[in-house]
């Protein structure tokens, strides 16, 4: 079947539109690309275009998704949806989310230039939000799809006090909840939703094989974290009249690391920490932290969350300090259609290649879809060993063509 | 004796005349006024205008200190030199240093509208940078007075990205290393050097004294450290692959706090704590933070910085993250003049209160000026608590009154 299959260069394709998207980035030195700034605007127009270019009706949705559609063979045809996000953390890699989108638009372009319909349409969604960067939610954009769009969201603020309201109208999005309410999808015509992403971590690198079949996904959930202490002279007050507020989040950042190193599956970080406006001479009286828990199961991770939750109490009471606990999101595990993985393993098998399950630990949008639709996830091997949110992040060019030829022997075996 | 100095409203003059200086700031919310901004060189100018109002000749020399000086009775008169410094921490206090600016003023204001003179000189120096606030380096304008100012700090860049010596030239000052070696003062000309200060702590409070006499000044060690592990994604590293910067970072903060609670004056600070960049679903790669400690003697501090360094250290080899310290200040303590200080004392139990000896665990300019002449320090109630380097930091219209009362008869007593 592989040889059947006349792709050429799509994976160095793949590779130079992943180069050529990472040219936009909010900042000067690293790749950024948070919702709706003017680099996502540029990446958004990019990816618009093209979609075009390889046959594909484009819109833009009221959250910002870019969808491209694929006629199918019959105007009723039913629906596979696939994509991901181009949103990014900050300093982040250019193949997180992005290979999901680039992929199908390269096997749908090749698919274009030969005139060949399928039976069904595919829908291409770039997902303009999943990382949760500027609004400190993630999912914003396959929240929308789903009809779970959390509306209080639109008053919250970023770092520059614009709300997400305002960077919606901003940019030119109508910014309401009626138009995004409308974004709810019917689940009945879809095939389902297959995604496309690097696995961001080591285990494909470490049992040498280029692509694997993701059996769930884990869901995290997030936590904002503000201590409050007293501020006051660095040389003048005894240690023991101390309030210290980033002594008490240092020893909350050991809790969430000690608790969650006692389960296979567990993990637990604390990704950002700052004492905000702090003096080398004056004791915090404020430190701000965020916690993000994950493990292959709810009731493992709930039982983190529940622990860790205690032990700042009472890390806080020890210490007569205050804490304030948010929790900003809490994400279901999702578990992957055995059908749909059945296929993607069948066309993995064809291409020659082993075919390895592991579970996500990252969360990605097929979590969202998992509650519309059936879904399944192809990991392609993260080079580099294995990192990710980080410009180190590595795709072999190899392995991206592997996994577009993967890919579309699995539309034609849907078919 | 304190009858007969009529004084009169020079309490209420200080804390108006602080409140005005504290309308000058680098930032709306808070009052931080950091070397040579705009606020900064607000202060200076107001600063000179009073000074000039009180009968003082103003110079403002090249590091940017503000120097009235009050003639004495004959042109070959010696000099009493007092003062304090006018930038602030972050979000500090109105009274921390500018007390001992205002106090003088206020003193020889009034000595000046009676026409009288002193058989020596006074002369003020309002000093321009104490904190270490823009340049993370205290101490900036009394090391110049000294002798001992660091020149390579000349080159050193504020968060900005702009060198000290652009900050200067950009202030109007020559910002050349002769330029600032020329302001290093001879010390025979001196009678001493005498600075009054708010306590900014709560001892004065404690003991129901409004005045206390400063027995020696705690030199700081002060430290800039990196942690440096590798950045990943949050869901997909297991905890035992982990290099996290800010996790070591939170077990040297905490050896930071438990070493430095060993001995009694021993205190130990991490005001400064970050994850530059920090995103909710990143391992952080990068964690930084200051130390300060300090101690009533070298020995006992020296002996902390040294445990607290191989502690980090130790961590770092432990959790394979790298760490980098950087000393940026180790200032020793210094003893004050018995003999200026017992006239201080003459002064306080003239009018009729107790006198109170106590270290200052704050550093000082009389700790730098130390190195050229005699220096005592006069301390004042700091009022809610003690608490100093924040806005909560106060001072009563009456102890002020009654210092300013002790500083005039002191000079007196000098004569």
């Amino acid at each position: 079947m592989r040889s059947a299959i006349a792709l050429g260069g799509l994976g160095a394709q793949i590779i130079d539109r992943a180069e050529a998207l990472a040219e936009h980035s909010d900042s000067a030195d690293a790749l950024t690309v948070a919702y709706l700034t003017p680099a996502h605007r540029a990446v958004s127009a990019q990816i618009g275009r093209w979609m075009s270019e390889a046959g594909m009706q484009v819109e833009v949705d009221a959250v910002g998704n870019v969808i491209g559609r694929y006629a199918g063979a019959t105007p009723d045809a039913r629906i596979l949806m696939t994509g991901s996000h181009f949103d990014t953390v900050r300093n982040g890699g250019k193949f997180d989310g992005r290979l999901g989108i680039l992929l199908p638009i390269a096997v749908i372009g090749e698919m274009n230039s030969r005139g060949e319909r399928l039976p069904f349409a595919v829908e291409v969604v770039a997902f303009a939000e999943e990382e949760g960067l500027r609004y400190r939610s993630g999912f914003l954009a396959s929240s929308a799809l789903i009809g779970q769009f959390d509306y209080s969201l639109l008053d919250r603020i970023d770092s520059g006090g614009i709300t997400l309201r305002d960077a919606m109208t901003g940019a030119g999005l109508p910014g309401t909840e009626q138009a995004i309410a409308a974004l709810a999808r019917d689940g009945r015509p879809l095939l389902g939703y297959v995604e496309v992403h690097i696995e961001q971590g080591p285990m494909l690198l470490q049992q040498g094989v280029p692509l694997g079949i993701v059996t769930s996904i884990a869901g995290s959930v997030r936590m904002s974290v503000r201590v409050l202490g007293a501020a006051g002279h660095a040389g003048t007050t005894p240690m023991h009249l101390r309030h210290d507020a980033a002594a008490a989040a240092a020893e909350m950042v050991l809790t969430v690391e000690s608790r969650c190193a006692r389960a296979p599956t567990l993990v637990g970080t604390v990704g950002m920490l700052a004492v905000p406006d702090g003096s080398t001479n004056v004791i915090p009286g404020r430190c701000e932290f965020s916690v993000d828990i994950r493990a292959g199961d709810d009731v493992t991770r709930d039982a983190a969350v529940t622990d860790v939750t205690a032990a700042m109490q009472s890390i806080a009471a020890r210490r007569s300090v205050a804490v304030e606990i948010d929790q900003t999101s809490h994400v279901p595990c999702a578990p992957c259609s055995e059908a749909l993985s059945a296929q993607l393993a069948a066309a993995i098998e064809r291409a020659g290649v082993p075919t390895f399950r592991l579970p996500s630990g990252a969360g990605h949008d097929a979590m969202m879809l998992a509650r519309l639709t059936d879904v399944a996830m192809l990991f392609v091997r993260c080079g580099n060993g294995g990192v990710s949110h980080s410009p180190l992040e590595q795709l072999d060019a190899a392995d991206a063509e592997l996994a577009a030829q993967v890919f579309a022997d699995f539309l034609h075996s849907l078919a």
